[in-house]
């Protein structure tokens, strides 16, 4: 069992914020997310994209932002479930909060901040009858780890950025590597377009287009998938089938938690903390809504902020809560690190 | 008189990204401050010093953060009306108010974003009689223009960074430099005391300490100072003396403007958009009041995002706001420049 003062559902931005707003007040986070990396859309939908709005950056990369928000919160030594869905919240008892995951493991908490977004991000599957005897067992829809694939035969389909990026990267170290996408035109970076070009020309990428995959075979793991392409069906043999049709974000569990759901998101109270109607639980970013609501990331800063206090308060019903400058007062980090101002001297001079 | 869509009062950081938010949607802005130069309590205060709380940026120093927030708004092409006191505020029709200024230039805009921080900085004075009939005529509480400098004699007192600070940049330029000080200690960065150690010891600084400036002398300008030292006064001559004792902020004018007023602070609506009770007044940043506010940058961003929203629906009741992604729509400056993601292609690969 996985035990910690702040559990967040959500490694996006907002969720990812939190941990350092919690830091600055000594309560340690761990965090759940259905992805198999952080930064919630940011990493999964737009990486390479430039972001003009973030407060102090004319232009970031969605990636650029994640790895700098990781960078700002890694010494509060957040904890990660990766990978896994939470599906279970129950209160056990005041401030202590139990929340399961699809794969069962178990976590405990003092209190809950919910930064799920637009939902959990789920593949879209393609239409193949057998598809789901053969998840995790050749078929998978991310690639969680790279090297999994060294030697082996790969078949990619999609024919969108994520296809064609890992297609280009996969390519490098699998023993073949096809590219299936039932167009003919791709729909990606101009640049990425462009490498597969050649890569298809330097006979690294099998490229088969307009194309789809009906059918899977195999006994206890996958062995080939069959291909149709232009009237014709071929059959190609194969270790790994890697669909990457995009993703679509769903509510799901957090729905079925006793929560206040409008508009598909969870009401929150912006007048205060961003607390929803269970307290203890709290809800940031995209995934709540109130007033005005703008689904944006520099809002999710805020609330987190605004949240991280009133848990502070919650927790700590006899401290009062003192706002620090951490310019004036300096981090200190959960793994012994300490970042603060230059000091002053004071000093006569002779 | 100077006319635009929002006029906001103090360029501090709340103030600047109001610009911004406001340029997405296509309003102008005009921004007053009683500072000469633009970054509120940041560049004033502390620009120099490392800010480890705003999302994104694992450490900025104040000064840095004031400069990438320029370089985010510019292409919005605010007007300035620096180193000016706002101090009359009058409604004169629905959505449309008049500002003035001590200076008398007047504003006109169709709503108000007070930015105001902790009130308009105002400098410490010196405790000496005549002071203020020499205030512009030799005696000045910043340093508006260094240039201006150039090969006079200039008498600076005080005893931290400023003062520190100006000194060394100044005794480049003038034809006499003395630094004066009450008591022999300066406080301040160990690298400015260290600077000033080396030009007084070069003849470039004439340090006074214990030392104080108790008399004014000059017809129609400052020509001479009286200084008290170890119990003797001595007289130098001078054209320019700049006492930088710090600087006070007072809510000044703004608690006459009609605006509920609360702890120091103007009241405003943050369930919704961070209004005053007046419609078409707003308050972003450190100068607003709500339950739990906290006196944070971050916070800033986010009040002035909701107000430009609100401020939008007011001044255009017939369109509906739609939010667009920066990273989607990119962005048109008021100058001609677009800044946008790299375009996606659709091709095929042969
Ligand atoms: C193409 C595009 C461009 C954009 N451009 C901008 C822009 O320019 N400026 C801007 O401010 N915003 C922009 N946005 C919006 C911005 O990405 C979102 O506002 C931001 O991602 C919200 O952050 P978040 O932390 O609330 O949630 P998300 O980033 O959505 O992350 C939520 C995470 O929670 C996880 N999750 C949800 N439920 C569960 C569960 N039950 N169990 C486990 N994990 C769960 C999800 O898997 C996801 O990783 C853009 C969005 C897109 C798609
Ligand atoms: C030493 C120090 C360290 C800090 N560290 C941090 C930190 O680590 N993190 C953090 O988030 N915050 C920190 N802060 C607080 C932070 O600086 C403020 O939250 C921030 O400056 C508020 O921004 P603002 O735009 O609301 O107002 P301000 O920065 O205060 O700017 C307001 C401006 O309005 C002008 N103004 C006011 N009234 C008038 C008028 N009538 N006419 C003309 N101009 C007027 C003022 O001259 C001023 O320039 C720190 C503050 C200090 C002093």
């Amino acid at each position: 069992m996985i035990e910690t003062d702040i559990l967040i559902i959500g490694a996006g931005p907002a969720g990812l914020f939190t941990v350092f707003e919690a830091g600055l007040l000594k309560m340690r986070c761990h965090i759940i997310d259905a992805l198999p990396q952080i930064g919630g859309q940011l990493s999964e939908l737009y990486p390479k994209k430039p972001i003009f709005d973030i407060p102090g950056f004319p232009s970031v990369l969605a990636g650029g932002l994640i790895d700098n928000l990781y960078e700002q919160i890694k010494q509060f030594k957040p904890g990660f479930t990766l990978n896994e869905y939470a599906i279970n919240l129950t209160k056990i008892e005041e401030n202590l909060f139990e929340v399961t995951t699809n794969k069962g493991t178990v976590h405990r908490a003092k209190a809950i901040v919910i930064a799920g977004g637009l939902g959990s991000f789920e593949p879209k599957k393609p239409l193949i009858d057998e598809i789901s005897s053969f998840e995790e067992k050749g078929v998978n829809y991310f690639v969680k780890n790279p090297e999994d694939y060294t030697g082996k035969n790969v078949v990619i389909a999609g024919g969108g950025d994520s296809a064609l990026d890992w297609a280009i990267h996969l390519s490098e170290i699998t023993s073949s590597l096809t590219l299936i996408h039932r167009r003919n035109e791709f729909r990606g970076a101009l640049d990425s377009v462009e490498k597969v070009r050649l890569l298809k020309q330097k006979g690294k990428i099998n490229l088969i287009t307009p194309a789809e995959v009906t059918q899977l075979h195999g006994n206890e793991t996958l062995e080939a998938v069959s291909v149709e392409h232009e009237g014709e069906t071929k059959t190609i043999k194969t270790d790994y089938f890697i669909p990457l049709f995009g993703l679509v974000p769903r509510l799901g569990p957090i729905a079925n938690w006793g929560l206040e759901i409008e508009r598909n998101a969870v009401k929150v109270d912006n007048s205060t903390d961003y607390s929803t109607n269970i307290p203890g639980i709290y809800a940031v970013g995209d995934i709540n809504t109130y007033p005005h609501k703008m689904k944006l990331i520099l809002c999710g800063f805020h609330e987190a902020a605004m949240a991280c206090q009133s848990i502070y308060q919650r927790l700590n019903p006899n401290k009062k809560f003192v706002l620090k400058y951490t310019t004036v007062s300096g981090i200190d980090g959960f793994d012994g690190t300490r970042k603060e101002a230059e000091k002053q001297v004071v000093a006569s001079i002779d």
